[in-house]
């Protein structure tokens, strides 16, 4: 694994969210992307090296809404960058944690991700993602 | 802010989640620092230029073990990097953010920190360090 490429982090607001955020970073957020199929609304947050997702579900069935009725909002998942998707997915399932894509799928920002059960990661939902050719 | 500096997770027994953390992230901690005062034993990994700090309770009324009782294990905490922790948090305060300590206090990894009250934050405990001069 490369770098913590993301954090993400579940809003119910993505507006007022926005305006925290900027407060506390001092600083805009600099993208907003949109994942039909996965229901959720993006914006994008650079701190070093590393990004700020915050992200709001768009429909009441997506993943984000389901973790905020059951968690509140907060942190929902951290991601990885790795050098190649394919390998380090089988490099893990050898090792025992339980992805929950078989196969990468597309996520927002332009990456091939897949996420690991947080059953098998102390509690914590870990994405890996690469950078997909342009 | 300058960085993700590190990510804190709380877990129950830290030489299994030293030997979980191992497999996932493919190298051995380099660092393990206990830190009285809190009631807690660390162990660190480093991914990029973020390190992640895995944190145990040593006595019953550490914060770690509040939060297991109440949440379970999983990610505690996100620390920033900041230039001057003191102009921040009097930067923060202005903006309506909550402090949770008045004044930095001393952290292990040889930092001053200071945390922002998640209900404040969206649902996030956010620390601030700062590296002390050696």
């Amino acid at each position: 694994m490369k770098k913590v490429e993301h954090i993400g982090i579940a809003v119910k607001d993505l507006a007022s969210a926005n305006d925290l955020f900027t407060r506390l970073f001092n600083q805009p957020y600099y993208k907003q992307e949109e994942l039909v199929s996965e229901g959720v609304s993006t914006s994008f947050f650079k701190i070093g090296d590393t990004k700020i997702e915050l992200l709001e579900a768009t429909d009441e069935n997506s993943p984000i809404a389901k973790f905020i009725e059951k968690r509140g909002e907060g942190i929902h998942h951290i991601a990885f960058e790795v050098e190649d998707i394919d390998a380090e997915m089988e490099r893990l399932q050898a090792e025992g944690f339980q992805l929950i894509n078989q196969r990468p799928k597309n996520g927002v920002d332009n990456k091939r991700i897949c996420f690991l059960h947080p059953k098998t990661t102390n509690g914590i939902l870990i994405e890996l993602c690469q950078e997909k050719a342009k």
